[in-house]
């Protein structure tokens, strides 16, 4: 079974705690196994990330404060590719096929990304060439790597989980 | 051609900007025809969404402080299904054969929902049933509905365009 990590840069505590949250809890919802925060700890954000993670299951990890040049050399070193999202970059589905039974380290940025990312990717992709947003992203990213089939993911050890229904709200509870 | 129109509940222009923005910029960059702020007016927020489409390209419109049951009631008059995107809805894939071309009002929410609105939905939709964010629940929503051709999606006007790459940026202007 491959991997797949999403690796978050430019977090700045204060300002993206939303959005990084969201980052992260798509990170989950979609079936990657962890996700790394660049260069900055954020020991509140990993603490909300990890209660999430402890009443709707698991697994999935969260670290933060490792510098990303060091994470992109370890990932590189042990065989993994490296998969920078950018409007910038190229189409996801012609790059999809590369990716198959690989282990994956999935980029998102901030606005301003260091350059030199681009050229240690060994793919820069586009989740359509538009201005949107990273979390949408890297939610339809890990939608077309998993092919819809995260949307039914079993998490284990939870103590809620959500019983689908047309109308009102069903949540069967292990606490 | 069906309509297919966002209404985002509960913004709070301070502390949601960015992820409201996040919001619209989805919709417009996925294919939507517009989307309306519910109950709150917001002219920085509307400002900020119509220059993205100045320089980018459209159709899509903006607006906001409009009654979300007015909203709702004039969708429904007119013959529409109104989609409500929740974590405790029924699945995607369960849901998605029904919407085929039909005008679509995707409803986002908030952390807090009127319960009212569970009622009044045509379906209650789950993006997987675990938290995470509306920002990607609606994408992949949208890129469900039009099958991924969104991404490929040609908008009208723009002054900015990206020319896809896999290293660097190459953006051609007409300004």
């Amino acid at each position: 079974m491959s991997k797949i990590v999403v690796l978050r840069m430019g977090h700045r505590p204060q300002r993206d705690k939303r959005v990084t949250t969201h980052v992260a809890l798509v990170a989950r919802a979609f079936g990657a196994d962890g996700i790394i925060l660049a260069d900055v700890h954020d020991r509140g954000l990993e603490r909300s990330v990890r209660k999430v993670v402890e009443l709707w299951g698991g697994p999935f990890f969260i670290r933060s404060g490792e510098p990303w040049r060091i994470v992109i050399e370890d990932w590189h070193s042990s065989g993994g590719l490296i998969i920078h999202l950018t409007m910038y970059g190229l189409p996801i589905d012609e790059v999809l096929p590369n990716l198959e039974g690989k282990d994956l380290l999935l980029v998102v940025g901030a606005e301003k990304m260091p350059s030199e990312l681009f050229d240690l990717a060994d793919f820069n992709v586009a989740i359509g060439s538009q201005p949107h947003s990273e979390v949408a992203a890297l939610a339809v990213l890990l939608d077309k790597i998993f092919k819809g089939s995260e949307l039914r993911k079993e998490f284990k050890k939870w103590k809620l989980r959500i019983i689908p229904k047309n109308k009102g709200k069903k949540v069967e509870k292990k606490l």
